[in-house]
């Protein structure tokens, strides 16, 4: 099932079934309870983030190439951080680039898949960890470089949880119709040109272990995201560095799920 | 006002103006909205958490004299990362050492102000930022020093956000009862055992500037938790390492909010 959360014609928020770009099939309920078909055939006003997240994790330096180009190595547990569910933005929303990044361009993208738990998982062994999975849609784990590396201590939070820069979308679906999480592609573009082109089988944890470890003695609780990590091609490793600017627009494309598009504005001060 | 949340005694949850250890006034509505005193006074069965927290961001090193007993530099920027709601736990709950901490002890109090925002805060200026809290309590930002330190790639996400190592109370003490939150003792007790005792004039970045700095691009939901800090005299920096171990009893006590105690255990494999 592809879900899509959305405003319909008279701007009221809906869970769907996606049928095409224009439409859905209303579904009643809730995600990760009952959800029945309505059969009803609704028109898509503005799609919206699929969901909101109680709990977002991220996963630093989940693919060997993206470990190389920023010259870290790889550790015995995932790198694991979080972000705030104030960053969450959706499908078309801008990526605003934040006033308080005062010293040049220093704001990236990350195309990563997005997992989405369905049911509280604590303890879970790799063998049924799949199990808790709802779901999976694209992410962009936007980044302010130097807030990231600079501006928190060593901590990430700062630098990945500014206001819309976690786009989620353009759809969440459902475990059953991606099957195996490790043979998807990824890839990521900006202004319509390539500068991610990964596939989740290179993740050096694979969602199974991710879901395994970062469940020991600790509750994943229905509705949390897992930004499972970035392929190589992000701007800061590119020579010369190529950061978003006002006016781009970016694209993660992950098989199976489909694409999620965000222009990229200035931020005005509030 | 001194809120609590707390089950009554046919087991239901609710929100109280708490009266003496054993009753409350009932309230009716919710945080953050209004909230309506009924004069109904009942039983307190049990104490919970004070609320169900959006996000819980903590800061590191947010004392001068922890940060030297830690033998790390001061930023100019407060160290800011989040630990999961799933950690949340209430006053008697037990602190449970996880099966996961396998190399011995390591498992460290801190004794914490917890900030609760009552209205979204975005670009708050330092002069107004103390408008959007809508009260404080006690938090203990409980921490597996090898799982902050090694086991997450040096983001503290991992060894700080397991399952109750988060408890939060006894109550919720609403602002205007605070007043200036820079002149409050915090203080931690082990078995009776004075381990911590600060003060929170004593704070590198004070709660307005936290705020000031935390919204600047930032939207902080209402509902959100600001852990700011603990104070010198942890576990692990003291000669030799005082880590905690099953059955003992962990207190914070902040002046004009109350004690929050908790009891520590072995978890069990599930």
């Amino acid at each position: 099932m592809r879900i899509t959360r959305f405003l319909d014609m008279s701007g009221a928020i809906k869970l769907g079934i996606e049928r095409n770009d224009a439409q859905a099939e209303i579904l009643q309920g809730e995600l990760f309870g009952d959800l029945i078909s309505t059969g009803t055939l609704v028109e898509i006003k503005k799609r919206l983030a699929p969901l909101h997240p109680v709990n977002i994790f991220c996963i630093g330096l989940n693919y060997q190439d993206h470990a190389d180009e920023t010259g870290k190595s790889i550790a015995k547990n995932p790198i694991i951080f979080m972000i705030p569910t104030s960053a969450v933005t959706g499908p078309e929303e801008a990526i605003k680039l934040p006033v308080c990044c005062t010293r040049g361009p220093e704001v990236d993208y990350e195309a990563e898949l997005a997992v989405i738990i369905g049911k509280a998982a604590r303890d879970v062994s790799e063998a049924e960890a799949l199990d808790y999975v709802y779901g999976y849609c694209c992410a962009n784990d936007v980044s302010a470089r130097r807030w990231q590396k600079h501006g928190g201590g060593g901590q990430f939070t700062k630098g990945k949880g500014f206001d819309t820069f976690s786009p989620l979308g353009p759809v969440l679906v459902t475990a059953d119709e991606i099957g195996d999480p490790q043979n998807l592609s990824v890839r990521c573009f900006v202004n319509g040109e390539l500068r991610q082109d990964g596939n989740t089988r290179d993740m050096i944890f694979p969602v199974a272990r991710l879901i395994h470890l970062m469940s020991q003695d600790t509750t994943l609780l229905p509705g949390t995201v897992i930004l499972t990590g970035t392929p190589s091609g992000v701007g800061v490793a590119r020579k010369p560095s190529q950061f978003l600017a006002d006016g781009d627009q970016v694209t993660i494309s992950i098989e199976h799920i489909g694409e999620l598009t965000n222009p990229v504005i200035n931020a005005i001060e509030q």
